[in-house]
This record gives C-alpha cells, structure tokens and sequence, in this order.
C-alpha cells in the first residue's frame, strides 16, 4: 500500500513563504500554500505605487501563477484565524487545513503604537490597496489645492507630512519631493507645485538607523538636495484630519503618511512567546518552542543572533524561508534539524532619481553609484520575466521624461476627504 | 483697456469634452475643463482592464496631462451638480463656476432599467473603480471554486453571465471565455478551469442589434467557437445574489456582469426635454433648445440625424466636441453657428484573440482582419505615446503567451462575496 504523502502547510506567500515552496519544489509532498490574498507582492516596491511611478500589477503577480509549474503546490485564498498545533490544523474562514509540517510567514502590518485613531488620517502602505490609496491622496492634495481660493487650505493642501525615518519613509518622501518639484510643475495654472513643502519625522537621533551615522547623513543630504525638509527628534504626539503635532511645534498637512512602525501579524500572538513587535520568539532551527513541527519565519518571527534579533527585511525572509523548508525535509526524512544562520549581504536604501544610500560588506556607497546597485538588484528579484521588463521600461521612462505614468485617483477619495476635513 | 476674454466652460473630459478643448486650443480665450475624475477614460478598452488584460493606467491619462501644454486651459478636479443657464454658472460642490459659453459632455452610466437593486449582485462596467471591482470578482469565483468542497457551490462560482449583447457585453463575454478556457488552465489543482460556464444573456433576436444580421451572426459563431453560450431572446426578470432568472430558466452563478444598458449622466434631465435613454435632445448646432450659448455634446445628447439618433460611440463625441467648439468660436466672433452632422466612418467590435466584427463603408470584415483593425485604429487613438507603447508590449504578450498580466484581486472582494451569499 502507497504510504500517504506528508502534509506540509505554509502561510503566506511573502518572501519567506514562497522561498519555502519553491525549496518544496521537487519533495514528494502535499504542499498547500494559503494567503490572504491572490497575489505576492514585491513590497520593496510598493513606495513607487503609492508614488504613483509604477502600477500595482508590475509588483504583484499570483500566487498561483508563480506556482504553476509546482505540481505538488496547491494555493488556497483565505484568511488564517488561527493555528490548532495540538490537532495539526490551521482554521480559515472556509474550515480547517490539517497538517503534518507547517510553515507560518505571515509577515507584518503597521503599527501605530496604540494610537489606532491615527490611521484614518495618516495610512500606512503594506498592501496594494494602502498604495492606490495613498497615490490617489497625493494627487488629490494637488487638485485640491488648484480648486480653492483659500491661501490658508492652499499651503495646508500642498504640505505633505512622512512620519517615520526608515528605509519606507526615506522612499516615500524623497518620491513626494520628486512630484512636487519635478512631475507635476507643469500640468497646473493657479498654483506652482513647487510651493509644496515635504517634511520627512524622525522620532530618533537621525534617519535610516539602520546603517551608520555616515550612511544617515549622506541619505539625509540627498532628501534635503531633492527638497524635503527632514527633522528628528521630533516624537508625534497627534495626528489628525488638518495636521500633525509634535514636541511643541505642529505642522498643518492636508497629506500625513505613516512609514513609523510595523507590528508582527496578530497570528503571531495566539502561537507563543512574542517581543515587544509581536514577533514570536523561535528556536534555533526556526521552529516554535516546544512545537517541532511549526516553523515561524520571516516579519512575524523573533530569530535572535549575535545578541540581537535579524531585521526584518526580504533576504532575511528568503533566507529563513528555504532553511525552514529544508529543516521540514529533514523532519520527514528523520534527520535532524539544523540552525538557521543569517547572512548579511548588506543594505540598500533609495531616496530618489540617482539618489541612495548602500553598505555592502563594510563598503559604504551613495548617491548614483547605490542608486543603480539598488536598481539591479530590485529588477532582479521582481518574480516573474514579464514584470521585470515592464519596470525597466516604467523606470527608464520615467528617468528620461521626469513623467509618473501611473497618475490615478480612484476610489472615492475626494468623498473622503472632503469628510474628514469637515468640509459639508 | 483690454478686453476681458471669454470664459468658456467644458463639463467632462471624456471623448467629446477633450475633443471640444483640443479644438479651442490657440483660441484667445480662458478654458476651465471640469471632471469629476483626474483621467480621461479610454472607454472602448474599459473591458480590457475588468478582464485583467490590461492595466488602469494603460488606458488612463491624467486630464491635466493631455493638456499640461494647452496654456488657455485650467483643468479642476469637481463634481457638478447643476448648471444654472439664467447666472450662467455651473454649480459644483467647490462652488460656482461662471461662463459665457458651456459644453457639457458628462457622458453616460449604466441603467438598470428601474431595477437598482440589481446593481449590488451585477455590476456594470462605467469607470476605473467598476473594471477593478468586476477583475477582482472574476478572478475571486476562480478562488472560490478551487476552495469550496461542495459541489454545487463550485459550479455556481464557475459560471458567469454576461447580461447584454451590446458591443460591451460581446467583449467581456469574449474575455471571459478566454480567461476561463485558456490563461488560467493550468492554475489550478482541485479544479479544472475548462469546465467554467460562459452565458451571454441578449432580450433581443440577435446580438450586435445595431450591425447587420450577417455581422450579427459571424459575432455569434465567433463566441461560440470559443466556448460562449450565447442566448437570445432572453429578457432577464430577477437577479439575485445567487443567479438570475429570465423567463423559465434560472442560472446560478457567482458572476453576473451588467452590460445592458446605459442612461445619459442625471445632469441631462436638469437641463431640457430628455429622450428615453435621458438624453437631452438638441438642435441642429448641438445647443440646448432655447439657450444658445450651451451644446450638449456626447452620450449624453439626443441629435436626430437622418431619423434617429446618432449612436453613442467614440466617433461620434470626437467629432461632436470639435464641432460644438468651433461652434463656439463662431459665436464668439459674432457669426452664426453651424449645424453639425455625423459622419460614420463604420463600426468595429472585438470578440477575443483575433476575433471581432467590422462593418466600414458597407464592408463586412470578421475574423482575423477585423481584429488587426479593431488593434490599429484603438492603440492608435490611445492618448499619449507611453500608453500606445505599453499596451501594445501588453497586448503582444499576452497573444503569444495567453497570459493575462493584471490579475490581482483588490478591494475586499472576499468579504462582500460572503456577505452577498450569506456565507457568515
């Protein structure tokens, strides 16, 4: 009699759940990969949809189709509410998924640090739908600000607010400078778009924290060359539908983004021990405590080494995800498992047209010369040839014409607007 | 003293109100062009974009772009909601809008005959937001049906209905099947995509009403060759969150796509006598009966020609708008306006890959030719240059591969599919 083939279940199909299914490819398995939703997402990328420079499908393909070729792949729409690791069976929306392995990445999601009320007024961008939301929000300001009269709700409409330093708000202002002071000079009569102001909130010593204080410095002198005014030290303390508050200085802002904080997914907290990001704390070979079976990679997990936790960027997810998915393989073929060990190749973070900030095995680089290793290595790792194409094609366009093409506002943001500044 | 400058005013910037405002182009005049949306819709690809074809902005340009060289143009994003003819004003929710001379060309929306409930369960397809809403819920039936263990569920969530056999409704049918019969084959594990169930509901004798029989026919055998279930005569009597009734027979489906009818934008009954399509009927200069210095201009306009009303189709509104402005320079020049006439220059509906319809001077075309034309004559028309390209690079791709390179779910298509169906 055939023996029944291993059950192995991953959620998520970010980085680290799709580096684990395609480690999976040729194991005689049943695999099942559930996500939420129908499409992986470059997120790297997703500043430049919220930016209005690419469209939300060159940075998202199915899942489905990136598996298709994966005979042994079954993917599954839907939402996973929790984990029952005693009965092996993860439980959606649409029932119970038993398994015998299970790999959970899924990832995280902003945090506005207890203070919910401000996401109204100031979205975070983690999914495409935050992306067209926060595209059609900039361009909106513009409109808005070419239709009234009022001085006073002209500046405040042409004040774009990013709170939050790190590598997403970096992109996001720099973008924002690059609209105002660039893509849009010409295409409005009453106003000029480069009386926009861009103001990039750091609440700590300085941007990117991530990377050296030479690093910081040189990302902050490429924003305030494109036009952004960056400030730090500067700890929000209220966000509302006209502006932002911070220290004792407030910043009236029709447009205030969030880049500040992610959290772990909240399945995070029904499955361990978590940090003070939500994250669960897990093994050395990535698997929960006291759960063999159950791996946690990627955003959502807390993987100590040298004394700190890894970040929470796309290789670190890549790499975890085809180490948990090995660390399965053995499980089945009854070896044991090994440690997981991270490997730093280094960091990159764009600011803007020929502007970045890289530092790759002690070496630091910035302006240009980073800007297209970033370039590179972004095309790269799109998924999928087609996407690759189109973005080069969208970014060379863009690079020579100055020009956004994917200009949009949809949705019914102007209703909402309109609301939330108490306009009738 | 210099003279004050005519203001004229443009409402909608669909084919008609662009074409109008190109045509005032070097007039000494000040130009105000007001759209609810910031794009020009290319509308004739609409379906392209709900069946994941193409991408919003590749059917999309900021208005503000297209005329960003046009210096006598201010172009403000505003909904308007009436015009008042005695002020001369138009009144929008931003406030009042004077003008000497008024184009409108607020275009058409769909209808549902009386029955606006059917609109929650068969959407149809007008605007950006309706393409993305309609790609999300195709794509989702797919998702669905691989998920669902119940076999009647699975046959619902495969079937999809089309109401209408207007040009429209022929296109998404078209699409559907190649969605259903060849992009997604290969997708899926639990489920065989082939066995979906395309119907194109038409109340009439024959699809295509207004192309000869014989085009009627070719378009007919064209959807059935690839896998359509065309019917006529079926006049739809209920449509539900499960299915839809027309005479005897019930369909269950997930998908009911809304292509039966379109009524003239509900500006048109404020301003004059309305045929019963809500179109405002006007004079042989395209002004409104009575009020000489406003033109109706579009689908929104009832001109008689020949007998009947002249259709609404692109052509139609280019050639319309550009007449309704020279109309107005002559007026401003003291002469007297010119009557307009149509000048049909033929007729073109696509049906699927190298499939479509072509009626041109009393030539039939169908097959292969018609579709080469049908490409042609609309990348041609496309506005701005990058589109033309990127959809051409869309368009070839998908030929050689069968691929359909927008297929993401958006919004939250799952959660409102649920509440729909009663699931909890």
């Amino acid at each position: 009699m055939a023996q029944r083939r291993e059950r192995v279940v991953i959620v998520g199909a970010g980085f680290a759940g799709l580096f684990a299914a395609r480690t999976l490819k040729n194991a005689p398995i049943d695999l099942t990969i559930v996500d939420r939703s129908n499409h992986h997402l470059f997120q790297p990328l997703l500043y430049q949809v919220a930016s209005a420079a690419l469209n939300p499908s060159d940075i998202a393909t199915p899942i489905r189709r990136i598996l298709r070729r994966q005979k042994n792949a079954t993917v599954l729409l839907g939402e996973v509410r929790e984990v029952d690791v005693r009965n092996r069976e993860v439980l959606t929306d649409d029932g119970p998924i038993p398994y015998d392995h299970l790999i959970v990445a899924c990832g995280a999601t902003h945090s506005y640090f207890g203070n919910d009320g401000w996401a109204e007024h100031a979205p975070g961008l983690k999914s495409l739908d935050d992306a067209t939301q926060i595209r059609s929000r900039i361009l909106y300001a513009f409109e808005a600000a070419e239709r009234t009269e009022d001085a006073q709700a002209r500046t405040a409409a042409l004040t774009f607010v990013v709170i939050g330093g790190g590598p997403t708000g970096v992109e996001l202002a720099g973008a924002l400078a690059e609209i105002a002071f660039r893509a849009v000079v010409h295409d409005f009569r009453r106003i000029d778009s480069r009386a926009a102001r861009v103001f990039l909130l750091e609440g700590g010593e300085r941007i990117l924290p991530a990377y050296s204080p030479e690093s910081s410095a040189s990302a902050q002198r490429q924003l305030e060359s494109l036009g952004v005014v960056v400030l730090t030290k500067a700890m929000v303390s209220q966000i509302d539908a006209s502006g932002v508050q911070f220290g004792d200085r407030r910043i009236e802002a029709s447009t205030v983004l969030w880049a500040a904080g992610v959290q772990a997914s909240p399945l995070a907290a029904s499955l361990g021990e978590t940090d003070r990001a939500g994250r669960v704390k897990v093994e050395p070979d990535l698997s929960l405590p006291g759960v063999p079976d159950v791996f946690v990679i990627g955003d959502m997990c807390h993987f100590e080494q040298d004394g700190a936790p890894i970040p929470g960027v796309a290789p670190a997810a890549m790499q975890a995800g085809r180490h948990a998915a090995s660390n399965v393989l053995r499980r089945i073929g009854n070896q044991p498992t090994l440690p997981f060990r991270y490997v730093d190749k280094g960091s990159l973070a764009t600011i803007g047209r020929a502007a970045a900030v890289a530092e790759v095995a002690g070496t630091r680089l910035s302006g240009l010369i980073a800007w297209l290793a970033w370039l590179v290595i972004h095309v790269f790792f799109l998924i999928g040839f087609r996407n690759r194409l189109l973005v080069l094609f969208e970014w060379a366009w863009a690079y020579v014409t100055h020009q956004r093409g994917a200009r949009l506002i949809t949705g019914d943001v102007a209703a909402r607007v309109r609301r939330e500044s108490g306009e009738q």
